[in-house]
């Protein structure tokens, strides 16, 4: 997404990569930065985003559909360190994926492989090797234990096979991404995520649905049908009025309320189905 | 707000100019995560500083009243990117101001005059230089595709004039400034801002009314009367006990509880009025 | 808790110790950034992370536990600059104390004690020399005025015994630490604190308590009674399930829920008294 002149000259910083934090921690918490203390004690010059926390606790599927769609915004070599981890300390793998231009560490559950793949999948190593780890691993944060230690040190220099075995990419835990049911006119969708403003994304791209700026279509939610408008953004209506967005910033379609909130006015949530009719 | 002694030693690293985001975006989303990956993208040595988000929605005045009181703590040369837009993708100008000391970033909606003003506007300029900014620009998200490339090159030198042509500064947006109104020893007011506390900052600033430490003054709102007492901080006052602060951190006149929440005691938000009785 | 290869190669940066931020303020407010804006205009190469915002407001004893469970995975050097100061602008002292690998900064409200005792204090100073505030000190915010500037000074390597003179250790305020009481094999606690996924830590090592995995053990809230299974991590009991851990990432026994949370379903909150018969 960045223009190639613009991107050059990151590379002869490529000893010095981004590490992006994703995590479903709450911001109230120490863990978060813990998480940081540890990668600034392995790599003191280490550049660390907070991509976003708080996500929806336990829920794996959001946090790999804002991974998907924000990752390319990143520069490349940025180490994407994701920690939404309900099976912490069970036997599942922790994992680390180099892609073509980025690196992904976290639980083999799902949550990276839809931005893995889009960016191209390269090799997959299980980590495992006890010296890129803290001395003392818990049973429970291994964000902080074996996660954050990695990804700092990848971030200066070490080489991803240090971090153990490679895997088949076969071999990982995969999400399905919820496809949509296209019959004619009427697309059967379901809620993705919805944002801080009550905006709500759906399962389909923008170019795969043919919507006209200007026309109305139909939403139903359960027995309920609304009329929106299709726009290109939220303020070509007017303040309170159900738009349909035919082109995003994240390319999947969304629906919002100018100044208002499409998830209240909808009563929906993530997980939901919605039909709309063109 | 700085002594002179300390701000010196910055000069030499102009280079590195820091990045203040203001934003409306939620914590939760990946929206200011995004900003930053494109920041880092453009300059990996840039500085970036969370001013505040999660402002409320669209609020364009609250976003400025903080604007005005936080900015003079920043070191001289911070380009304060501030994003509270919700006319984003409509023909509302992107500019970029330059003050005496400091750099305002973000959509031509009256968020970031006051504080230019305060500083002092030494030129304008409405953003059009497309080398400047993303290569696919989308109708929703100018934070991460206008305003955060356009932050990033100032921050490593490019000059604002580059940015796009100059405008006249009388030609911007602007917000009306809420005057209170002074009829003798009453105060008729606004609340201009609701802090975590509840603590309320309203249109007034301390200088300009008369309250001396250890009286009682009279609060008004609606048909009811709150007694309260000036004090010049929170812990001269017994627990829950209502006050008024007559010195600020922020220069503007303040009500609290005491470890409580005036907001909750007062019933009272944002653009609500408020009458003080001397 | 950080091997020590890893932290050996730290030292040399010991001219840019990491200042991390522990306070009650909120995410929303402007306060937390302005902090950071006066830290980088004394030191601009200092390098900031956020411990942890938006604590319990006032909530020194929480403050305190958080930062006990946390410090040792930052680096060795960092300062920690703790703002939960409900007594800001009455005659509480400002503080900065110096442990084996620490430095700890804030008000004299024993939120800082826990922690530097634990890592054994070097020496206390009161902060009083102004050349290291900023010029105008306001009444009812020294985190910015005081607080972080101190912290600025001493990240680029002011020496501790400038910022005021020498004090006694145990002239400083402390909070008790709520100790358990244990009746054979019945543990009367108290809730220390609760995170965001609802997970509550109590007033007890897991080593002074004598759980075994896959044992039952009652839990009693009021006049309820609950029944819980002692595991290693939340992941080994069913979706929905009451858990106690016997081993934790912080030391402290935890009550959690699998995929839920422990503080709905027992209705509990910070200082609520829990029992649990072995």
């Amino acid at each position: 997404m960045l223009r190639e002149d613009q991107t050059v000259r990151y590379v002869a910083d490529m000893k010095n990569r981004t590490i992006a934090l994703l995590t479903d921690f709450s911001y109230e918490d120490p863990f978060i930065g813990m998480m940081k203390g540890v990668i600034y004690s392995i790599n003191p010059s280490a550049r660390i985003v907070d991509l976003a926390h708080n996500l929806p606790k336990y829920d794996v599927r959001t946090a790999a559909f804002i991974l998907l769609t924000s990752y390319k915004y990143f520069p490349p070599g940025t180490i994407f360190c994701c920690v939404v981890d309900p099976g912490v300390g069970t036997n599942r793998r922790a994992i680390a994926i180099k892609t073509k231009k980025y690196y992904f560490i976290g639980p083999d559950n799902g949550c990276m492989l839809w931005a893995a793949n889009d960016d191209s999948i390269d090799v997959v190593v299980e980590i495992t090797n006890r010296k890129y780890m803290l001395e003392k691993i818990s049973t429970t944060f291994h964000g902080r234990d074996i996660f954050a230690p990695a990804s700092a040190h990848l971030s200066r220099g070490v080489d991803i096979s240090e971090l153990g075995k490679k895997i088949n990419p076969n071999s990982l835990v995969r999400i399905e991404f919820p496809q949509p049911r296209i019959q004619g006119n009427r697309y059967e969708l379901e809620v993705l995520a919805v944002d801080g403003f009550g905006n709500i994304f759906l399962n389909i791209r923008t170019e795969q649905i043919d919507l006209e700026k200007g026309e109305n279509v139909s939403i139903i939610v359960g027995d309920k049908r609304y009329i929106a408008r299709v726009v290109r953004t939220y303020g070509e209506a007017e303040k309170g009025r159900l738009v349909v967005l035919c082109g995003t910033s994240h390319g999947y379609l969304e629906i919002a309320v100018n100044r208002g909130s499409a998830k209240s006015v909808l009563g929906v949530d993530v997980g939901d189905r919605i039909i709309i009719v063109d």
